[in-house]
């Protein structure tokens, strides 16, 4: 027992580190930028945690304990919060987020990458704050616990473990025999496509600054602008394309990337999961094209297009930036749209939301659902690029589906003490658990959720990490089953 | 082939004969009423069903044609869309419902035990028509094609294929071995559950005519009333307690009531869709009393809790009677109604919705998923009243609702072509396809379909055929596999 609390408390010690590491990037921007009071702000975070970091390193020693499954629940989770929790500190000491629950909340939507914010004018903020805050979009998107997860063998400690409690999608297809290679690799992948939309981002006339904080909100499929008017700002269609580009590549499966390095960019078309995201978004772009352009909301055809597909791609890859509001299209298009809010991205990709694998098989189920209907003796089964899937993973995807619904409207329900209207509560609930960011009516692309309760602020912030760690590992911790772990039914 | 369409057809007519018949009752109504117009509508419509009828009866021989599975889903599909077509010519040439599209919607509504209305003031419609209006509900409560199958034997055809396409819930089964034999008990405990209803209605003070139509809305979880303030008008708890009542039990399993008299009401607690189903309203009730009593609601505690009760019974049950508007309580309330939209009845009663069984198993999966989580090498099967439900069935049971969840999207969709508000598409489409009736803002319980366009209409009263006859039945249909059965993927 003090084994295992003295390996979890380690890891969690080792993660403050690179917190505080991490930290270093705004600090250097407080410092050209004179911003005395952020520059102590940051500086009291990195040294706090990086005193409890050396003392919890200095006090447990190597340990020889094995981490078991559930203590790798038990690890990721605390580490989201905490990190959510440490990463809050300094919007609230420097003074640009009074109230700490807001602080927290926008800390929970950097990291979980969701992107929504509780900030009414975003430009007034520091400069280094509001680059720390699109900088944990950057630092949640490859998760976090991945990069440490890479650096715990040299601790001695098993990392698959804890990567298993974290890693998105339904199937783990390891493209690496060592997970920490795997790590590694995917990392690169990350790291290069970050310098590549730097680099063009800088082409396109913006700061080096605009460039990183917006490229961290893309990658990252997190959505945090440092400007009101999100990539609407810029009024510039080469921006617009670069950031739809990158959020469209950002929430494709990272294995792929390396699949396509190795045996061809044409192995991705047989991808049927990438196949169904492109499919998705080209149906629903395309329709709301057709639907605006007739009801007359622009007067360019182009300008439609654009518009159309830079919001249907920032919503179905959970990234939430803006061109356009879309809660002021047609109705018929705003459902489009909304329906999105239940796909989001590719698995083990940055992107949230219940997944396109999982819709996908969904979807085969229910065609095979049909079919049996018709011949209720003929065994068809399901297969997923060629492979077939078994009824216990179908059943372990049904699972996930369900334990979406129920958290979903658990999550409606709570908020929905706030007394606003439905679709803020049932949008605000989606938005979070899908990590979008933006929802309908209160809270739409040009509105935030500042005007929810510190509770209402609270669930949000619950539901958005829940979401990122896809459920299980959050809601486990709730479970008879972890509480006891030998209890079978 | 020849053979085929013969029996289709003259199954088709038995129908309509029977159809034929049951427009005798309206008839004598309007006899009695001196509603000449409505004397004529009727006649005219029996005379035609029955000239059809004889001649299909005269035309086709005796066939010795084997129904197979598909066959029985066109036979249950038609006779819905058919039944419900002649059922709203009465509506049509009286000149109650001027517009033919609304007449069918009405009929739809009726004969699927929705309750939803296109009628603005009810109250100046002619008694017959009414009558009429309200006989579809008991009429398709029990399933009218249950009833013709009973009788098909008589024909020389297989009965059981039929009944197959349209009972509902996910797992048959047989009180009786012979289908005939089931069906004809389950039509007396429904005809008993009627008249023990009348009487009460009767001994409430209410005229037999009111007590007639409000069993059939109670009875069939339809909903109609012959008053535009529903079961508000009459004002009496008396009343209140007694539709409440028999709402509940007609959305109980009716199975269990041939197994309560056989081994004792005690069985039915050991029943565990029944325990849920009564645990959910019960639950739900508390928490809405609790809730408005806080939000001061009503001046009386009583008061709130039976208007609560009242309310939670008749959308669990799929009834939509009202004795208050809901959709004036306060939000959270509203969402613990909104709620209740997607669950329903038991299966194997007169209500609608996704059915409770089905959302237990897929709770009962979401408990194992977690433990499966902590113990991935551990197999827990699922068990339902003390028997394991195969993989199979689970399987079956998440592709049931994830049907559920593309129909409601869809119909939601089409409908927000209208241009109304989110909650308005949304609670038409749960509403229509659960067969509840009214639903959230423009279409609250004090409200109507009068405003949709017709297009909407009849997406509307395509969906309320569809949740009727839980889905397959009729999206089959529509599926290649109907098309070309030899096809396997």
């Amino acid at each position: 027992m003090r084994n295992k609390i003295g390996t979890i408390v380690k890891i969690e010690g080792i993660l403050l580190a690179i917190l505080a590491v991490s930290m270093s990037a705004p600090l250097i921007i407080a410092l050209k930028c004179n911003e005395t009071g952020c520059v102590r702000a940051f500086l009291t975070v990195m040294i706090s945690c990086a005193a409890i970091s050396l003392l919890i390193h200095l006090t447990c020693g190597l340990s020889r304990y094995n981490l078991k499954n559930r203590d790798g629940f038990l690890i990721v989770a605390l580490s989201w919060f905490s990190v959510s929790l440490a990463g809050a500190v300094p919007f609230y000491i420097s003074g640009s987020i009074p109230d700490f629950i807001d602080a927290f909340f926008e800390s929970c939507s950097g990291f979980s990458t969701t992107g929504s914010s509780i900030l009414t004018d975003i430009e007034i903020l520091p400069r280094s704050i509001l680059f720390w805050r699109s900088f944990t979009h950057w630092l949640g998107g490859m998760g976090i616990i991945v990069l440490m997860t890479a650096l715990l063998p040299a601790f001695g400690i098993n990392g698959q473990i804890v990567a298993n409690a974290e890693t998105t999608g339904p199937t783990k297809d390891k493209i690496l025999a060592k997970f920490s290679d795997s790590a590694k690799a995917l990392y690169s992948i990350y790291l290069i496509m970050t310098a590549a939309e730097v680099i063009l981002l800088k082409i396109g006339g913006l700061s080096l600054y605009d460039a990183l904080i917006h490229t961290f909100g893309t990658v990252g499929t997190g959505g945090l602008s440092s400007y009101n008017a999100s990539i609407g700002h810029f009024n510039s269609l080469y921006v617009e394309i670069v950031v739809a580009v990158f959020m469209l590549l950002a929430a494709v499966n990272f294995n792929l990337y390396y699949i396509a390095r190795r045996r061809g960019i044409l192995q991705l078309l047989r991808d049927e999961e990438f196949k169904f995201y492109m499919m998705t978004i080209l149906t629903c772009g395309g329709i709301i094209t057709v639907y605006n352009c007739i009801m007359n909301r622009f007067s360019d055809v182009g300008e439609t297009l654009v518009n159309a597909f830079f919001q249907v791609i920032s919503i179905m890859t959970t990234t939430g930036y803006a061109t356009d509001d879309y809660d002021l299209w047609p109705t018929f298009s705003k459902f489009v749209i909304f329906m999105l809010f239940f796909i989001g991205g590719c698995s083990s990709s940055t992107g949230g939301g219940v997944k396109c694998v999982r819709i996908l098989v969904a979807l085969k189920l229910i065609k095979r659902g049909i079919s049996l209907k018709i011949h209720p003796n003929r065994i068809a089964p399901i297969t997923l690029n060629g492979k077939e899937v078994k009824s216990e993973t179908s059943i372990r995807i049904s699972n996930f589906i369900f334990t979406y619904i129920i958290v979903l409207f658990a999550g409606m329900i709570l908020i929905s003490l706030n007394g606003f209207d439905f679709m803020t509560n049932l949008s605000a609930s989606a938005s979070c658990l899908g990590n979008i960011g933006p929802g309908f009516n209160l809270i739409g692309p040009s509105m935030n959720y500042a005007a929810f309760s510190g509770f209402s602020k609270l669930i949000c912030s619950f539901l958005m990490i829940t979401g990122r760690l896809e459920l299980y590992t959050v809601l486990m911790l709730f479970s008879k089953y972890y509480r006891n772990p030998d209890r079978i039914k």
